[in-house]
């Protein structure tokens, strides 16, 4: 067990321990999530855009508390326990980060307490749209996030073949993109950018691990793909200010100490595990 | 290129030839598919459900038609063409069966002309429920069929192995099953029998081409999993009556022909290399 992450710290920092402590507060609607976990993030950033009202619970992913795995006994945060008849005394599990965020979007949908939905209402194939490419970035930017993270000089690719294919996965995302921006849809934040923002928020982690980096041109410097990566950058100047994200945020350092383990490629993560064997992320 | 499938029948045959032919005349809404691929069958059966009013193309996957790659590169079925805008004689591309099949059930939502939702509706929870198993099929079921049906004596796992595994994923699945049924959720269709009725179909091939074929425990030998696979065989009894799901079939020789080379695990399909490499499916 010597590869158990234990070192971590067992709560939020920085800007995202006061968002955590201003939900601390017994409440139907439970989020258990884990500081570190991009996942986590993504539901987490839905219910800060739409201020819904619920209780936040950090689980030590080694030492799960028993009311949570009674809940979900697959154990897998984020879990959000859903108040369903009983007077909201009783409650139903969701998993699953996406499934979430597009529930808490429909669950509360009265534009005037909650905002405009996070998908185009009244728009059915811009909906379609937007969840081919939140598959996108679930099924291969993400993925290949992990691949270059612990990316180690014994895997059977190259670092440059991993950095190859984020960076491809980013452009194909990319040319779908608004060209006016910022958002993926233009004006309109929406469920794309939340389901990415996580891993853009830890970019500088490969960055910090993996000799030459993420690799995206700087200004200038792309050739033919120069406006793909302008069009990027206008969309991570964005998305790395979105209050959602930035108060969804520990501190910069506490992620480089999380992520260690997974650089070293000896993290025992269900996503790093999953990565290293080559299998669909969990 | 030996192993390539030209030896295929090129068009729909049976029940499923009826249905091609009744949609055969120009609409805008176009369904490009492949008669024998259980994905297209997913939007297919949607468009029976709901009798939306659509054009069928069948396409050569070895030799695809111009202006169906200009409309999806990729060139994946099944890809649905959308009008908008411009009186309909504009079309956008979608594809992915479970986002296709949503984005059909969204876009024709009138209940007087298109009958009753395919997932339930005025219950945020109930579909993101339904969002679960969907998903629960397409990640464990799906992988399983076919991790199944091309092992071969070469492979790394044992054919008790994956048998196992299908059964597992099966075995969850139905527990989680209205109790009443014949449904998923009881006495209501939805997306989530659609998305296993194709594999449901297919199971007959694994038993044809398997030694031990799926193995699923018959009447009254199941111990203490008599319950489940009771409640297995009341779902399955009522999905293959189906009258969508009859008339989207072709005849059983024609699988038993086309699944040839996935049971010899010599298909180039992308889904059979997929499974051959370990990875997710596309």
């Amino acid at each position: 067990m010597a590869s158990v992450d234990t070192s971590l710290p067992a709560k939020p920092t920085g800007l995202a321990a006061d968002f955590a402590s201003e939900h601390e507060r017994e409440h139907p609607l439970k989020l258990y999530g884990g500081w570190f976990c991009p996942f986590v993030q993504r539901t987490w950033i839905v219910l800060h855009e739409k201020d819904i009202p619920h209780q936040y619970i950090e689980i030590n992913p080694y030492q799960k508390a028993p009311e949570f795995l009674a809940l979900n006994p697959r154990g897998l945060v984020p879990t959000l326990a859903v108040p369903v008849g009983n007077g909201g005394h009783a409650q139903k599990p969701l998993y699953e980060s996406t499934i979430i965020c597009e529930f808490l979007d429909e669950a509360y949908d009265d534009e005037a307490t909650y905002g405009k939905s996070l998908l185009p209402s009244g728009n059915a194939y811009e909906r379609a749209r937007c969840r081919l490419w939140i598959e996108h970035v679930g099924s291969k930017i993400v993925p290949g996030f992990y691949k270059l993270l612990q990316h180690t000089p014994e895997k059977g690719y190259s670092i440059e073949e991993a950095r190859g294919n984020l960076l491809g996965q980013i452009k194909t995302f990319v040319k779908e993109m608004d060209a006016g921006g910022p958002w993926f849809l233009g004006e309109r934040f929406s469920l794309v950018d939340v389901v990415l923002a996580p891993w853009a928020k830890r970019l500088f982690l490969i960055d910090h691990y993996k000799p030459g980096g993420v690799g995206i041109p700087a200004e200038g410097t792309a050739g033919e793909d120069e406006e793909v990566w302008k069009r990027w950058r206008v969309w991570l100047g964005a998305i790395t200010k979105r209050k959602s994200v930035v108060e969804t945020w520990s501190a910069d350092e506490m992620y480089i100490e999380a992520y260690k383990r997974y650089a070293e490629d000896t993290t025992q993560s269900e996503v790093a595990q999953a990565t290293r064997k080559g299998e669909r992320l969990p």
